[in-house]
């Protein structure tokens, strides 16, 4: 009944000519690989997945929120299914990559057992979830909120820079808005989820690991600072009597900057835009603002975090007589890994002879998600030079490989697994 | 002979009423008093303080530049001239006495003489400078850069954000750019040159003195800093790998902060601008710039500031991995006051009772460039809060009325000194 794994090594060749051919969709006006969420070249990228699913052998339908899910049925249709799967559109600019690589390592596990005639226990899901990217309505993830059930109507009235709503966006997709916020699958109807991703990160290239076995996705939070201090002629008014509203947000930026620095547990916390007014050169600027997030795996350092930079912020620009306000944007939760699933990952990365390390995951996924109705596990493969977002963004073909590899084992593996706990990693 | 110059004392009244009149003449569309050079409101201004000349008493004309001129004949027409003035011309959303109050004041002093019924020995001519405040042009000081002879035709082919050239902006208003740039007063032909101008910084209100007695007007080094790092997913990266373009920024807006505060003389140091890109919550920016300048009326000062500033700034990017490349946009020397004129205007503080201290200036002036061209000094007076160039800026009228007056009597000491050294006050 036990399957020798080595049988599971995917072809390399092919998830090349899959990347290849799947790169092909995308908006040639915009830099990199530009294949965003409702764009003409996201709507051709559809077909062409599920016709991949097809020619694998699933069953495949798209369901109310654009989401392309393949099934391939197991001996005993009456189990909870196992899931796996990722997204297929990219950022702005993005590379070839981050999401692709779930699906595409996915389909290839499909492939490699039904050519080894092997059929699971379980049906197998195979999941491309609907724009996981960030967008301008301000809402990532859609596929797989609205799957979890996490899809609300606020979210659907969301609008973007031309006030179009996410709702009608939906529509003009083929899809149905109401339908997707009424798509959630039922608890217990699926035993585990595994999600295959690019790290997007240094570390497992750094300390050269084939696998990363991901303990949580980290929970944000994210703040607005705006300071208002006193515009002065910049030639005339003293240094100490100054209320300058750009040097408060100056201090403010390496006041982020220096928490996560110092921190024990990961965690990254950045600024990512600054603003500030009149912006002349011998004005003293009487207004600024900052835009900031910070990211731990670890809720009580993040609580912590929060409160020690607002509070520094706040005295800080108090000091030199500049008055500040917090806006907490929004915030996440860090979503713990399911520590059976987890475990399995490892053994599977054992059982092929593959060196793991247990990594946080710093950015957000699908997988986020889906932990609200089943237990979930993450692999990562490695990213040359950690860089993601860009079209430079690598994953060596060898080093997804052994990521497929690993999918496809643990799905196997958690196909015989009667029963996994729904614990946090210890 | 000698003149008591209590008899000088200005009426308050009518400066008040003349202050109110020109107020009138300003751009009702834009914030506070805006009457920018060129404009509609500026060229009515105009012809009311040409008429507040004659109706002192003075032959008034305007020259190729635009200034204009109002002379007091003196008994002595062979003799170089007495100067005063300053200029009528605000910042967008500036106030009612910046620069006003110099001409206002000189004319009031012309009225108190001739009322007195004492000519000077001297012509005395007071200057209503063209366009002093800066401009789209980028070219400050138009009218006492013409006299001065620092008006270049370079000058006159600077173009505003609409692509007009300053000697076209000078030609619709109907002057003559070709004479505004052969326009110089010969030297020797002026024998003193005194303004008066509100301080726009605390220092006078702060120790309760009535009069400034300026010693020196600054200089200014300009920069622009360009840093480049590298973009990376603010989620993933850790942050001892980063090359954060905006936290080398914000460091460098300390760096230009700390410059002036450990200044052993006087100094400002000042960063109006800054931006950093792309600008997402998540993604580590890999481009920033800042804009600031330094000034100080101590020319080594400055050109040490200059090179720490640069030095620090590269060094500490350098050492997070981020790129610099540093622009001097411009820079002024320090023009000092000639110590002769000086030490009158303190004698004639002395003289009225009013209290004065040595300061320095700041901010640039018309006086500045007329020093070019004879012995220079200037007079301040208190501004409230030390606010200028926003529409809150004010000058009591008592304190305006003590300078005016001291104004009043420097004039009439210096016409009966023969010979003023163009000597830097010690």
């Amino acid at each position: 009944m036990s399957l020798d794994h080595d049988a599971l090594e995917p072809e390399l060749e092919r998830i090349a000519t899959d990347l290849d051919d799947l790169a092909r969709f995308r908006d040639s006006a915009q830099p990199g690989w530009t294949r965003t969420v409702f764009s003409d070249a996201y709507r051709g990228s559809r077909q062409w997945t599920a016709e991949l699913m097809r020619s694998a052998g699933m069953d495949v339908h798209s369901d109310p929120a654009g989401n392309i899910i393949g099934r391939c049925p197991g001996r005993n249709r009456e189990l909870p299914v196992l899931m796996a799967g990722s997204h297929t559109d990219t950022v702005h600019g993005g590379g070839r990559f981050d999401g692709i690589v779930g699906v595409l390592s996915a389909i290839e596990a499909v492939r490699r057992l039904r050519e080894g005639g092997h059929q699971l226990e379980r049906d197998l899901v195979i999941v491309d979830f609907l724009g996981e990217e960030a967008n301008e309505f301000g809402i990532s993830c859609i596929g797989s909120r609205s799957i979890a059930g996490l899809l609300t109507v606020e979210h659907l009235g969301r609008a973007d820079s031309s006030g179009t709503s996410l709702g009608s966006a939906l529509e003009s997709f083929g899809l149905d808005p109401e339908r997707a916020i009424d798509n959630a699958w039922h608890q217990g109807s699926v035993h585990a989820y595994v999600e295959l991703h690019i790290e997007q990160g240094p570390v497992l290239e750094r300390s050269g690991t084939s696998i990363g076995v991901v303990t949580a996705i980290a929970g944000i939070e994210r703040l607005m600072v705006s300071f208002r201090g006193r515009a002065d002629h910049a030639g005339t008014m003293p240094m100490e009597l100054r209320q300058d509203a750009l040097v408060a947000a100056a201090r403010a930026v390496l006041t982020v900057e220096r928490e996560a620095c110092g921190a024990p547990v990961h965690g990254v916390s950045t600024t990512g835009r600054i603003e500030s007014r009149p912006g002349a050169f011998n004005i003293v600027p009487d207004e600024a603002q900052i835009w900031a997030e910070m990211r731990s795996v670890d809720r009580e350092w993040l609580q912590g975090a929060r409160r020690r930079v607002a509070e520094t912020i706040a005295a800080e620009a108090e000091a030199q007589g500049v008055v500040t306000a917090i806006d907490w944007l929004s915030d996440q939760d860090p979503v713990a890994v399911d520590a059976d699933v987890a475990d399995h990952i490892a053994a599977s990365a054992d059982g092929l002879g593959l060196s793991w390390e247990a990594v946080p995951s710093g950015a957000g996924h699908d997988a986020a998600h889906i932990a609200h109705l089943a237990p979930m596990g993450m692999i990562f493969v490695p990213s040359v030079n950690g860089r993601s977002h860009v079209p430079e963004e690598l994953t060596h073909l060898e080093d997804l490989g052994r990521g497929a590899h690993v999918l496809a084992s643990v799905l196997e593996r958690l196909d015989r697994t009667p029963t996994i706990s729904r614990g946090v990693p210890g």
